[in-house]
């Protein structure tokens, strides 16, 4: 009986312990993207008690919560701190098996030091130790990240934004490199003439230009991009249920935009249109700026109209689509390959019956160009467990190089979060050290060290070059 | 070596083993979808030998045998019984590794204490024995019910049915709770208009009202679901290809109902979006009622024409399609709940790669309302086996909580089919016992029994509150 | 500490040790589809070096040495030999967990008997014995497949290809049954008009018939199918996205043949009527000449276009496509079931995700008449490795009988790829011998050997009756 989460936690063999204390263990971390709250880490921000730090904002949670029957006012509700943290401690032991049971646990422990098993009974005690610790200097926002030797992160950021906090971030001596990511997800939201109107106005305003056809638009887009350039971005990404890539000429887009403009619902083709003319112009400024672009494919998002209605995005109404992707896909990154345009990329996927598709469709792009152009992101929200990370670990290596991947990042909105790359290097020993142990990989543990020592560090500093 | 089928079957470590037999195996079974035929049940039939019990109807068997090469004629042909028998138990040793293989000796084993291998040489021991004991009153229909410790069971029934059965089930002694559930898939069948026109006669009869629009169809039907309501239904069930949630007006619903009942044959827009609002309406009906509505989603059926003008439907000649589900399923379940009239619902998917899209798409309108209100339905059909009843309970715990499953069901047309609570507790019992053993969860024996007894049976008591 | 690759490679416990030993190992092969090149089997060739018999044609090893950054000088280019295979040797060691490592020092073991590691520092005492070892007899062609205990194969040929190499091979003394295979997947490409009138035109030449219509274009491929025949072969093979099964009538069919005669595009949907139409006039052919017809079904090909108007097909630019398959694939067969002409029939599927759609549609048209009559193929390309071959068992055994399981093959252009067998029949055994020792089959070796022996190679022998 080995013991629930000790220091040999889900190494289920001596090769694997020996890989992870060795070699993984030590290693830095960049987290080449999340959605850490820039003003927080601008200030190095304190939080008042643990459920400040840890509930506020996790949808997982809420998720949980909800399904066991936990009213909506202990979750967003306006309910004391304690007492959501009560109904969420309450919630813990009906999590078994549930990733939120071992993030939960393990964050306790790496953070706040707490074994502890949380439950109703022991809600208080462990709100109380970490509360406490909460209010030292070592549990501000730069501590939290500190302690898990976090080097280099990146945020999620709209061309809009000013970057101000990132500004302060540089300017000041914050001990990790923070970047700004260029997420131009509203940009390309055509859906809404209203909303799409009202953005149009933002960019205008953040670009200082005068926006009338969609040459302008797109100037507009990309001195934001180059201003993110400055601010030392050198990451895109995009949220889509599935890449576009229709067939369009400039004529078509020009009417399309102004159709828009004028206040008119665009027809589904034109919809698709326009963003797959969008997406293509993004990539090509990626490419000429060396940067790496980010493709996050297959949510199915606000599917509960009435609690998003009153909860807003990102409140735990999302969920997996079954969205056709290959051709798209493959559509799309051939037209930016055969100019000679396509930046690398990673395709980050939701639906796991599609990790397979994922894993073949970068080798087609990889050309010998650069190590591990295009990759197969790591496991993403829904799949950012155990059996998802596996899966998609188990992809690339049966269809691509697993030496070469970029290995694992947060996606989090929550500075607790970041036991889970640790999670991630534990899987990734288990992995080698049973199949070492098992005679399907000869037993060289300083060549298997250095791999995981790339795929947890080395190879994102190198294919980033932050 | 561990024997085959002995009292720690599939369960592979000493936990696995603590958990089924001291919390798991004494749980009685409630049964809350199945396809028994209630006229055996309330006439409390006895079978005159172990072909009639086991293999009439059972096209599982029968798909094996034509596999192997056996004859239609000993499956569902006019062969004597024991020649039947003979070749199923020719065609055994070769379904090793089928589940087939595991349910066939598990009955044996349970229900005639019977522990030898089935194959050929020993047909003829077999069949005497189970015969024999068939010939007692211990092994008539509640017998064989009452042996496995069910408690509560749902038949599967036609709006249309007069429930003269389940009427003198209640009248009569029956040890146990039979009740109907309302599964009107042949109302919604518009296929056809001859064959939707004969069926709407039939509801005119059941109900005793002149259709003559679309209105007075729902009138009439509601009026069926009433009686369902006065019988002790509280559960309805759908059969689909994949969940309709077209738009649509009233007035365009009245003129298509209006077309078809002309005779004229439904363009496939209109098949659909009629399909559309009358789902939406029996759904309305169970929320108002408070039932549980069940939804069976993915197969494609009747693929081999020949076989089925032959033999008719549910012979063994459907299989698992790949129907597109996300969409749908979120629109039609977000229609019911943003006007709040969303039931308690179970939704089964037959493709497994489905399983994380299911899986996470409860989530979505799990609001906290009731404890595990939307519900991912346990392995179906070709997936009620150890690969698909593991695969579904994985997705399920880690994109939502396991230990609100509602857990099995058999799904079944034979009163022999119940051993499959015991294998499901067994695979339940081992899944937590692997990781207890293996530190990914505390060694608390009492709390994970606990959870395990809901699963196996208070969650399903609580859930459908029969 | 299991040694890597020693003779108990892949069998982790003694049951399936002795399954393999005992039962699989001297099994001979029957390599019922590959892509072998005639000209060489009938010349008995010999190669100059490791290179050229390795590298050459070997997408999969260009594929991970272009995601590990090396140039295409050394995959497809003009680098010399030995350049090339330093280049390779230094990418094995970023290959671990992918199937190029297991079949790289499997490879070297079986036919040359090196059991050392593949790396930058052992690539040129490898290359030089190796190479040193293909000067002499025993490395021929016929040497390299007698070595493999290859007994009859199967290449994949075009209907217009004249089989000299078969002829030659037939009259002469070569140890090994070589047989070719009719794939008419050229002669159904009418996706451009001028490739497909030269093709056609190749067609008259080689059937000697003059193509004004559709008619006669059945009647000259029916000619080279007949001539196929004489040639001793009685297996087609089709490679497609996804099989067509539109509805067609003759007349249609024969103005849409005229339409590209004449040479113009075809609508979408005239396309998919005519690859229907085709489709069904082939599969009636192999029907009438008791054939099996395998569907190699799902890839996505010619993703790059730059790459491939630079290298041309199969130089490692396809993945897998997320088509849809049950609808077309049910109504495809069951066309030819309903007149009786479905003939035996092999599907491989490259998208896992599909594989218990397709483990389960075999059964529609398993009607007993013949044992196994409809195959689910092995894992095919992509999925030709260990993770992809348990999971087309696995769907297989759950949802058919794998005991009746055709089994092997190895789609390979390579005359070293055949150990892939011995792997395919490691896993097998290990599969059956861990079900054993865990108490989920009986302890029944001599039974298990069988089965196992009937799947390397009697079931093969049978089903196709070479």
């Amino acid at each position: 009986m080995k013991p629930f989460l000790d220091e040999n936690f889900l190494l289920q063999n001596k090769t694997a312990q020996t890989l992870y204390h060795e070699f993984a263990k030590s290693m830095p971390i960049i987290d080449y993207h999340n959605h850490l709250p820039p003003d927080q880490i601008a200030n190095d921000a304190s939080f008042a008690n643990l459920t400040q730090v840890w509930l506020y904002g996790d949808h997982y949670k809420w998720r949980a919560m909800r399904t066991n029957g936990i009213n909506e006012k202990y979750c967003t509700g306006d309910a004391a701190d304690f007492e959501k943290f009560q109904q969420w401690a309450a919630t813990v032991p009906y999590t078994l098996r549930n990733p939120l049971y071992h993030w939960t646990h393990l964050e306790l422990q790496r953070y706040f030091n707490i074994d502890t098993i949380l439950n109703a009974d022991t809600a208080k005690e462990i709100y109380d130790k970490a509360t406490a610790l909460l209010q030292t200097k070592e549990y501000s926002v730069w501590g939290l990240l500190g302690k898990m030797n976090v080097k280099t992160l990146c945020t999620t950021d709209d061309p809009t934004d000013n970057l101000e906090h990132h500004k302060k971030i540089a300017a000041g001596n914050c001990p990790i490199k923070v970047l700004p990511a260029y997420r131009p997800d509203k940009a390309m939201n055509v859906d809404d003439p209203a909303v799409f109107n009202a953005y149009v106005a933002k960019v205008e305003a953040a670009a200082d230009v005068n926006v009338v056809s969609y040459g302008d638009y797109l100037i507009a887009l990309k001195k934001r991009h180059d201003f993110f350039v400055e601010m030392g971005a050198s990451v895109s990404d995009h949220g889509l249920e599935q890449v576009y890539a229709e067939d369009y000429t400039d004529a078509e887009i020009d009417l399309i935009f102004d159709k828009i403009r004028k206040g008119s619902k665009l027809s589904l083709e034109e919809n698709h249109k326009i963003k797959s003319a969008m997406l293509v112009e993004f990539a090509k400024w990626d490419h000429s700026r060396g940067w790496v672009q980010q493709y996050h494919l297959g949510a199915l998002r606000n599917n509960n109209a009435r609690m998003l209605g009153k909860l807003g995005p990102d409140t735990g109404w999302d969920s997996i689509g079954d969205f056709s992707q290959a051709r798209a896909l493959s559509k799309f990154l051939n037209k930016l390959d055969s100019t000679d345009q396509l930046a690398k990329t990673i395709l980050y996927n939701l639906n796991p019956a599609d990790n397979e598709l994922m894993a073949t469709m970068i080798g087609n792009f990889n050309d010998g160009s650069s190590v591990g152009k295009v990759q197969f992101g790591s496991g993403w929200w829904f799949l950012d467990q155990k059996d998802g990370m596996i899966k998609q670990m188990n992809a690339l290596s049966n269809m691509g190089l697993l030496s070469k991947f970029v290995g694992m990042l947060t996606d989090s909105r929550s500075f607790l979060s970041f036991p889970r790359h640790e999670y991630f290097r534990r899987l990734l020993c288990n992995m080698f050290g049973e199949e070492i142990e098992n005679g399907e990989l000869p037993n060289d543990i300083a060549w298997t060290g250095k791999v995981i020592q790339d795929i947890c560090y080395n190879n994102a500093k190198q294919y980033f070059g932050f």
